[in-house]
């Protein structure tokens, strides 16, 4: 068991693209008192960089947050602009029957990748983790830009990839897949690395017993995230067959509250980037115990429990 | 349950790279009598042609087989030549303290490839299975030269690959690695293809209790299959940290005797040729159920007692 | 009717796709005493193998040809068919306001692989020629079969590919684009390989004044000959913007009959197989004086007057 | 000292890793009275990052230059570091019995990216050329942080690549063939592009006479660049087997200075990242007469007198 004291919060930034699950990784991030949000970054993704910034936006408003928000890059390093449209809907959030209000936070003028640096620099060395769940643009080009930043962060811990299962094609995740190059730069750093993929988030599953839970606080959040979850379970139905949505960016940020949410297993960790079937897979190599000095690691085993009971209370939490 | 009568025999080619497991595919195919073995054909492999036919010949004068054996193809079809002295030994069925005999049998004139396609051709179509159990050369060979055996093989039933896990490489297994663009020939046909892979054969273990069963027979061949289980133990523990070996190759003989020996799962599968770290993958797509017209299959779980019983009684038989 | 000098002739199997350049290079090596054609085996390419079967059965009937004609492969090793409409035409060798006779020579019940492995092994050492003018499937096929054919042909003169210079891509070229895994293992074997690419017969342009010669000839093999330069001309302004057509597979005889019909470098070749941008590229290295070992040379500078007379003198020496 | 007349100038960022032939194109931008030098940025590349950003800064000291030099990335994008110390020495400027002063120029605290983007954005627009000399990894991450520059620069002009000839591999040039995945990103950009690759740069030989002609200046400038063209003949001798030097990088900035120094063809422009042999080609399409809205070109011939004149101009100039 662990007893944390008000003093040891963990510092985050959160990249992300919003996105319905994003979104509750803001949530989540914002409303769970172990977590200090330095700042979220927004990165073209789930949508493009202008409606996911927008996105991001219309979520602080509706949690009253006042975490300042940092606009990145807005497409892959190399390979063309591709969005997730049937999952997250032409605005990136879609929710019907839900009128989302307009965004009364603004954005700031720095650039994320340079937010990114900055704060990890100024930072004490080790204290900072970063929490990318979108394309890992901007992580990349802030790493690609300064250098040191790659030894300074504590830790980074992104939703993306899959060891065992694609979405995007068979053996490729979306975050991954859609900027492979971005992706293979950020494996490939010095930083310990926690790579929370499909295998995993495939079980935080927003079931009916779940959004019932968000559903009886009676809280404007709450409502909102009940919305988000049906509009979810509805895209994952036509797209993908699920009968539950599974929920997997805030997969990320619980990790970071919380280590035992789910188990772990070393191993070495690459992308593919030339394959003709396999471009954006996240090649984990389990044939033998991980050398002493891997930093990578996969998250395996979800506590479900614990997981959204952490998500409802961060919710409730905020009101 | 399956009844079968003698009238029932499954007609199969053995194209194989003998190899210790392959040694027990050949005795499982001639000492069991649902199966009508009608040639054996060997390919560079393990180890180079000449040694796997020479290995062939001797396991054939042990188990007393008059099988014909047809050689085949030297080497991959565009990658360098590459064999798994690691497992297999110089010899590339190297056992330690045994004195293998000098085969008795010869080798005959014809070409593995023009055996398999005359035998497809000049029996009914539908009546003959292809059951590789090394790198796919002749097979792919043999399609390209006479492509109607295409539709008129019953089905190939091969040992490779994995949907999970490697051998060769983080995702790659071996007889799929050494030969790609063969493999990615023999995966594309319009046969119904089932595939055994490492999934599959790393629950195929010859436990002390398994070689303790066929060490109870008494017998000559009994004997050999225990000294090449202990040969086979010591590599794998060496190469790859197995406490018991799998023992690959007579699964795919099995399941011509009893498809029920494992279950199966269709899905589409095809092989990549083109990664930097996944180039010899077999990437099966399980994000949705398979296509009606999906021709492919994979081999999931192993019916462990049911396996070792076939082979054990099998060894028997041949005395 | 055979053509034949008694000494010094050359014994070539001509491996070809007509294809109307095919039909050219056909009727140079019947024309031409100092060529002896020992076989035609054809390959799907230009056009379906059972189309250019047909029409090399065209030539040979128009000709007057009794060489066997051995059909081989009916597509590339690893990719799909594709084949070259726009160049050849429906039929492969399409000439409009033209009757092409009912072919009245059949082909042989041998395959082409085997026809090409029994002659180089069943002549002497080094006395045949394997002028290979479509995609190298055939070839290929027949030195994985029997690989003792490397060390035994005289050498391969082949027609593809380019150094500088693409018409399929930007830089490949059509036989050697459709099938690179052939290629491949073509240009990477041990014999001595001539490369007759794009550099060489874009020279070999068939010009009005070249068409006015064949015409004065008033045969009807001449008369052919000047309606598949028609057709050609017309095909290659519309889809590749030539004022004459580039006759490219009589190029690869023509250097069988005399070597210094066009300048040669020697230069490592290979083939490459996974660019996004230039997969099925002829890659010379030509950054250095080539090792002293090397067995792999280019065609650079053509003597069109030489090569135009030698085409002529053929056709009138058919008749 | 800055050199300038004071109409018609053409502003650049020099974007360069010194090397030896980028001395000299910093040499003749800044002499030259045409070319308005707002900066140089350097890159990792010949050497490392701060091996090139010192020999800059000794660059300046030599020439008496205030213009400011921001260091830029360290690494390639996504491959690892390769340097060219076989060509440039393990200084990456090294001069055999020369002694480099200690540089007396400092370097700026802003990021070479960030002076990229912030020059491009603060001038008019259209009026700021990017002359890379290096690998191409500044611009790339230029253009990915702040995409609205594409639209704004005047044009680039940068050394590398080659579309018949390599020397780094058979096919590809250094600076493309070490960052090919930052070159992908600068090729596919909308700014007009001008290629000037090793199909031009090794007409621009550094001959005895070429020489003589700077060491008759009788200037400290003069004798550093005669010295450095030793260096780099024996160095290009030993290693490519060339009698002189081909001066690659000062050939890009002698377009801007008066473009008929050398002549163009347009032509698509792409860059291979995949190929076993090809990845860093800069793939040329010359099948056809380029597109009407092409927006890259390729250098053909070199004016070799002009050229040397403008060099030995601006050395004579500066003193």
């Amino acid at each position: 068991m662990r007893i944390r004291s008000f003093t040891m919060t963990t510092k985050i930034i959160l990249d992300c693209d919003p996105g319905h699950d994003d979104a509750v990784a803001m949530l989540l991030a914002h409303g769970n008192p172990d977590i200090e949000l330095l700042g979220i970054t927004t990165v073209g993704g789930n949508q493009t960089l202008a409606k996911v910034t927008h996105n991001a936006r219309v979520v602080a408003t509706i949690a009253g947050m006042d975490t300042p928000i940092y606009p990145g890059v807005t497409r892959p390093l190399v390979r063309p602009v591709e969005v997730a449209e049937d999952i997250h809907g032409d605005t990136g959030m879609e929710i019907h029957n839900y009128d989302l209000p307009e965004p009364t936070v603004g954005v700031e003028d720095t650039h994320a990748v340079d937010f990114i640096i900055d704060t990890v620099m100024n930072n004490e060395p080790g204290t900072v983790a970063l929490v990318p769940t979108g394309p890992l643009t901007n992580i990349a080009l802030a790493v690609r830009k300064e250098p040191r930043i790659a030894e300074r962060v504590k830790e980074v811990v992104l939703m993306g990839g899959g060891y065992h299962v694609g979405n995007w094609t068979a053996v490729a995740e979306f975050n991954i897949k859609i900027d492979p190059e971005a992706a293979h730069i950020v494996f490939n750093e010095s930083w310990p690395l926690t790579m929370v993929g499909l295998d995993l988030t495939h079980q935080a599953l927003a079931t009916p017993e779940v959004e019932e839970k968000l559903a009886a606080l009676g809280t404007e959040t709450g409502d909102f995230v009940v919305a988000l979850f049906d509009a979810f379970r509805k895209n994952y139905q036509d797209a993908q067959g699920f009968d539950n949505p599974p929920v997997h960016d805030p997969c990320a940020v619980a990790y970071l509250i919380d280590p035992t949410v789910f188990t772990t297993r070393k191993a070495p960790l690459d992308v593919e980037l030339s394959g003709a079937l396999t471009t954006g897979m996240t090649v984990a190599d389990f044939r033998a115990p991980a050398p002493e000095d891997c930093t990578t690691q996969v998250a395996v085993d979800l506590d479900f429990d614990k997981f959204w009971t952490m998500v409802v209370d961060a919710v409730k939490r905020i009101g």
